[in-house]
């Protein structure tokens, strides 16, 4: 049938036909066409969307997408036949069916999502039978070597490269931007890429972002790499593992964690940069991902063995997640906090003595540090000065100010302190609630915006003490996350007595209160 | 956030920001947002999609759907807020990770469904985990009264109304051309709602829509089933169960058959018309949807046990499906051959028979037979002539021409006939493979094309013997049909010899062909 385009400005895939069209080409919405241009001799396959009112009959409403790949223009003939639909929708009703998926079916079905062959709802149709019925480790190494193979990969010919990882969900987990020039200082490479944050207040790209450029291509990756032993920058901005990226946006309205698609997602992208030696940060917690020891060393034994398969040494640290990780909350309070502990400020705790265990186990997997030794030598370089070196140099080689200290950044202009209203001790920090608030206030998009703990666990406060202090770039935002601080409580203070039981009998003055 | 509206004309739901505003307002793809118009006074929540160069910061792009519901007009200011997710979400999640849902749970999805609040992406994860972790009955009746619930239906206040639905994948099974009329003549109301074709040659409203309009809302098939007594029209018109619809778009690329889910979706339509007499015919056979006698009977208790509770008499007959039923597929030839038999000719054997079973069966129901007479009661009826004349009045009340006779119609002009190339029996009719041909030729859309069965199973053929007759109403559309034909060999033709197994020693003239 030909079909006069009319272009139709919008980010979505798919043509639109009118449905009479539809009708008379004998084609279905969801069904697939292919529309070849005579001008410039190009086809391409797509999927039908119909409509009775939008556009007339003999028009072809094609998207931005496809009018990109075709060339076409406005009000040109274009050839439109019935296509046959992806082999992948077989593929994917297999494993609906409770079927394995061969190395073959998974490859097909990620190339398929990758050429946007599959529409949003066929890719959730995966993610849901993928999640249901579980993929086992040979479907999740053929999903992380087709994730790797669809992409832009790395590839480095000198010793060993490293990378870490932390699986998401504790608020504050700024160890990157230390356990990076760390394991660089002692000349090991480290091609970081990171993610923005999704539901978090902040992912260790969008914390980067407030100090230099993070969006590069694979290959620039590469060139700073070799110069400097090691970037951070944001994964999102090359081409590795582009299926990932599609995948988890359909799985976002779930909030679906699929432990397979998970664990593929996370290691093709070290196996795309080229990494083979990798330490991967589990936090443990009642507000976690991962929530007693057992699914946490379960979890560990996975990401192991695929590292095996992988021909990647991979070892698991199970951190305590309970708590935010040092004192602060969003971009700046984050780098701040961060470049303060390069620069030889020993507090926070948490905050130092995670980013050293981390650190130290990639040390000892590379051999620079024998087992035990690695996190020691991970605060040696610390303390010396070198990790902070390192990490200006990786500010410098990706456009940034590399003469900054942690005193020239401040947070938010607009703050509010958030006080205890009695005496007693800090009993429960909600990650949850914090990171709730924090979002509230503008973070990750407003770089000031977050908040700063005065007070973690186990601290006794007087009423009045500060608990912590909320900033904020702009001034209605701080409004709404006071406003959602009051309502959520995230830092529970109790005194000592939990519960008081009255007595059941009412005081009457005058008799005695015993009973009679 | 203040945005200024930019129509965007395409039949999508949702509504488009840049990515930067999206960031902003802490929103991700998927997410949903409150817009609302201080010009209209009105406000609507709607999912996000987000782009990086479609639309510049500062502007919204407002597809249709929204843009109607709150007379929105280009370059007006609007206010966009973060909006909770529906909590719909976390239902069918909960699905997802195999617990039963709960009236209240599946009320809320179809509500949500019907209302475009669930993206087809949704959608589509609510399928797929209804497939895999079947709903019980229990979940098939909530599924059912939701989804009558949430559209329109009709209430008649007299005695039993009939109903009757065939499980589809049979070709050529156009009985409800004969059943309806038979069972409106004897007094009975029957408010038939049928569809169109989605995978097969033609519908029961395809075919009716050959000779009357088929498309009117609930009221009117109300009104219209009072004054003749039965309607036949196409319940995608109608706005009853239009949940179901949207439920089966996202099914039809997996080629999903969710057996709670169909069940659910042929009651609704039952119910919503107000049927308490229902007749349903299962074909059983090879190329059918159930395929053994035993899968017949499981889904036949399902529909009567699914009746009882919503108060329906519900009886179900297992019929043979292997081969087409009539000679006919395509919808002016199935009119046809519809009238024909309802003019008083007795062939074809199989339609007849078929239809007659069926209609007896809703009139031993609604007590117009005794148990075993229904048959012969309906079978009585159209020799009489009533069942014609009833037809006549359903074709003239939906404003079709009602002095219409079989030879009057006529398929398409192109024609072509398959012959067999050998002597020998039909041994085989592939139903899938005819009805890919008749849509090849043009069914349903083009009311002319489809085919005409000369020989049905067992018939002994000459070589150079009609097989098949092929119709088209466009002569390059019966040139790939015919081509599509010789590909697919859709009837078998045999000798009584199946194969015949050569001695493997090759002949040697001038020695003996026996071993030695």
């Amino acid at each position: 049938m030909r079909l006069t385009v009319r272009l139709v400005d919008i980010a979505a895939r798919g043509i639109l036909l009118h449905q009479n069209d539809a009708k008379s080409l004998g084609v279905l919405p969801g069904d697939r066409v292919v529309v070849s241009s005579p001008g410039s001799g190009k086809a391409t396959a797509d999927y039908v969307e119909t409509t009775a009112t939008l556009i007339g009959q003999g028009l072809i409403g094609v998207y931005h997408h496809t009018s990109n790949q075709l060339d076409l223009k406005e009000g040109e003939t274009v050839e439109v036949r019935f296509s046959d639909r992806p082999v992948s929708l077989d593929y994917i009703k297999k494993k609906m069916n409770g079927e394995k998926l061969s190395r073959d079916d998974i490859r097909t079905i990620v190339t398929d999502i990758v050429h946007d062959t599959l529409s949003p709802s066929e890719i959730t149709a995966f993610v849901v039978s993928s999640y249901i019925n579980q993929l086992d480790m040979d479907e999740i190494e053929a999903l992380t070597r087709s994730m790797v193979e669809t992409g832009d990969q790395i590839t480095f010919h000198t010793g060993p490269i490293v990378d870490k990882h932390s699986i998401g969900g504790v608020p504050g987990n700024k160890i990157t931007l230390v356990v990076v020039p760390v394991i660089a200082a002692t000349g090991l490479l480290i091609p970081k890429t990171s993610s923005r944050a999704i539901t978090g207040a902040g992912g260790t790209a969008d914390l980067m972002e407030v100090l230099a450029p993070v969006e590069f291509s694979a290959t620039q990756v590469q060139e700073m790499t070799l110069k400097t032993g090691a970037v951070i920058v944001w994964g999102g901005a090359t081409n590795i593992a582009p299926a990932d990226d599609k995948i988890i946006i359909q799985e976002y309205p779930f909030k679906i964690d699929q432990i397979g698609q998970m664990i593929a997602s996370v290691m093709a992208k070290k196996f795309a940069v080229g990494a083979n030696v990798v330490a991967i940060d589990i936090p443990v917690g009642k507000h976690c991902k991962v929530q007693t020891i057992e699914e946490g060393r379960k979890l560990a034994r996975q990401f192991i063995d695929l590292g095996e398969r992988l021909n990647m040494r991979v070892e698991c640290a199970l951190t305590y997640g309970d708590a935010p990780v040092g004192r602060t909350i969003g971009p700046k309070l984050e780098i701040k906090e961060a470049l303060s502990v390069l620069e030889g400020n020993e507090s926070p705790r948490s905050f130092l003595q995670k980013s050293c265990v981390i650190a130290g186990i990639a040390l000892e997997l590379a051999g620079k540090a024998n087992r035990g030794n690695g996190a020691d030598l991970a605060m040696e370089i610390i303390k010396s000065g070198k990790a902070l070196k390192k990490f200006k140099e990786i500010i410098a080689i990706q456009g940034g100010n590399a003469d900054i200290t942690s005193d020239q950044i401040n947070p938010g202009e607009h703050s509010y302190i958030v006080r205890a209203d009695s005496d007693g001790y800090v009993v429960d920090l909600n990650n949850h609630s914090l990171i709730t608030i924090a979002r509230t206030a503008g973070a990750p998009a407003d770089h000031g915006a977050g908040l700063y703990l005065h007070a973690k666990q186990g601290v006794s406060l007087s009423k009045g003490d500060p608990i912590f202090t909320l900033y904020a770039d702009r001034k209605w935002r701080l409004d709404k996350a006071i406003e959602v601080a009051r309502r959520l409580h995230p830092v529970m203070v109790e005194g000592m007595l939990i519960d008081r039981v009255p007595n059941v009998m009412v005081w009457n003055p005058g008799r005695s209160p015993t009973s009679e």
